[in-house]
């Protein structure tokens, strides 16, 4: 049997309100394929459905800039208010000029605009609104790891991602800010290779490959696909946190 | 039907040597599943098979390091033949640190070492071997793709990939270094998203991420499963090329 990863869309899942079970509406699209969860799987979750189901939006109209984010909004030509909603999601800005700010968020990453995302939040006539990321997106894909082991009785990891832009390559990427019971970081040192050799690629960056490829059939069109399950995939899962992923900032040569 | 994308590593494909004809070894592997290939799937090659069946090998044994070699190899404590060949292969050095050589590679992206590779090529008593990138990657995968469109009379993809660090992030992730057939960098720019908003993401690292997806399945061990299978791209195939993937120097705020 060759080595075979499957990533399959969850269909149906309606658009996610605040105070939505989000475990509940995973299990109602598995039932409508029909397919049960077993040991193994990792369920992948777009963090704008947690986000909203934890009610993480913001209407613009109520936010009154301060200094910082009218300084920044002088500099970059973006909203002030979305920039003090963006400043108080980052321990600070990394770069900006017109049109981007790239921040390190208050998770640890650096990404622009800090995750804040206006698309798909609208369609809202009472407000701008704005979603922030999830507040503990481990512990999100922590609380849904749990509802959905209980339920089918197996041994599961859980993903949480976004698509970040990144240093020197063209294009977003699905990464995970969120991680349950899968190994955010694969170590492979002291492995040997074919030949006995010490491999030469000796930390994987596991949850950001799989992050990358559920990313893939989410597609970028919001909510339409925004769940996604990995079957297949061909190690142990392991527990893991996003704190393994993040590369401390004296270990970095990029910021 | 669910959106499904599956990855498949091709069975039983043999350590490779200078000269093999790759597409020949792709063919087989294919029939012995069987599987034959179909409009809009997507073959994925490891880079080091692809470098082994272009003879991209040399023996440091026969490196004799020049003056910038020697001192690159004073400050980082790596073998001055080694930095001698990485440097060769290299527009500039961006970074380096005690065992740590970042380089903008002739090709134009960053990596370490100009993803020279020492493991997996040994196993050769007769010399200290080390593996160069293809000489060309997107011409590599360009004969991959005629050859096998020309067999399964379909209309494929095909990407060069290899492992490669990370600002800010750790762990390696596949990213593609060679292109053909497949849109390197999808331009979502003025699709509506479910509210009739713009997307906030509009340029997707498509061939990253699935070079990220592929990666997976082929596992670190080198030659193991080294040529991937993608089925379900749920996008259509389009024309690529690793220049769309580089983001330029002067639009580049983090080297």
């Amino acid at each position: 049997v060759p080595v075979e990863l499957t990533l399959t869309a969850l269909p149906g899942i309606p658009l996610v309100q605040a105070g939505d079970d989000l475990p509940e509406l995973i299990i109602a699209s598995l039932e409508r394929i029909p397919l049960r969860l077993v040991d193994g799987d990792v369920v992948v979750l777009a963090q704008k459905i947690v986000s909203k189901a934890e009610g993480r939006r913001v209407d613009l109209n109520t936010v009154v800039p301060g200094s910082e984010a009218l300084n920044l909004a002088e500099e970059t030509g973006k909203d002030a208010r979305l920039l003090h909603v963006i400043l108080g999601e980052s321990a600070g800005v990394v770069r900006s000029r017109p049109g981007l700010v790239i921040v390190e968020h208050k998770l640890g990453f650096i990404c622009a605009n800090a995750g804040v995302d206006h698309s798909n939040v609208s369609g809202h006539p009472d407000g701008d609104w704005v979603l922030l990321l999830p507040e503990d997106p481990d512990a999100s894909a922590s609380r849904m790891r749990s509802a959905l082991e209980n339920h089918f009785h197996a041994r599961l990891g859980v993903l949480v991602i976004d698509s970040h832009g990144r240093a020197w390559r063209n294009g977003t990427v699905g990464v995970a800010i969120g991680v349950a019971g899968f190994p955010a970081v694969l170590d492979l040192r002291g492995e040997p290779d074919l030949y006995g050799d010490a491999l030469r690629v000796t930390q994987v960056g596991a949850a950001d490959e799989l992050a990358a490829a559920a990313s893939i059939v989410m597609g970028q069109a919001g909510e339409g696909r925004p769940a996604v399950l990995a079957r297949g995939w061909p190690y142990s899962l392991g527990e893991g946190s996003l704190k393994d992923i993040l590369r401390p900032e004296e270990m970095d040569l990029f910021r």
